[in-house]
């Protein structure tokens, strides 16, 4: 598994419709056949502060994914809501293995 | 759900025994009845760094957690690990939701 880690702050403002566009986004991104889950996190101690965790089943689904109609009204829509850039970590699973996403 | 992501930097010639250390606490952990997920991510640009995502179903789960013999055994052991103090932010699901895990 590949997977990607994107920490987003908005502008206070922007929170419902960050939340909405991101659902929209996440509930279709889960459909793609190489993602495994696509987890949309708020963080408790700021509610402007958000944290998607996006697991793909190998780097070609990375790429599929940024080629979906999903993904496109995604970042379109969320781009003028960034209070700061958003920034992303790659990871790899130690635990579960593969088997186990 | 309660998401606690812990942030961990280990010395670098602790890698191998901290995620060994670490597998056994997450598959233990993945057996409790309040713990949904219990993922152990590597970092790909750091092999030092780990990320711990622990979903829990509730505040409950958290503290039940930590009285485990799994969990002392892996505090215990990482302990010496650190390269720095391991830190958390605590998260929660906005999707997908508490169903959907």
């Amino acid at each position: 598994m590949l997977i990607v880690q994107v920490h987003i702050r908005v502008k206070p403002e922007f929170v419902e419709a960050f939340q909405a566009a991101t659902i929209d986004n996440a509930s279709n991104s889960v459909q793609e056949p190489g993602v495994a889950r696509f987890d949309f996190l708020s963080h408790l101690d700021d509610p402007a502060r958000f944290t998607l965790i996006e697991v793909y089943r190998n780097e070609a689904a990375v790429a599929a994914h940024k080629e979906t109609a999903h993904y496109a009204r995604w970042r379109d829509a969320v781009g003028e809501m960034m209070a700061e850039p958003r920034w992303s970590v790659k990871l790899r699973n130690v635990f579960p293995e593969d088997h186990g996403w």
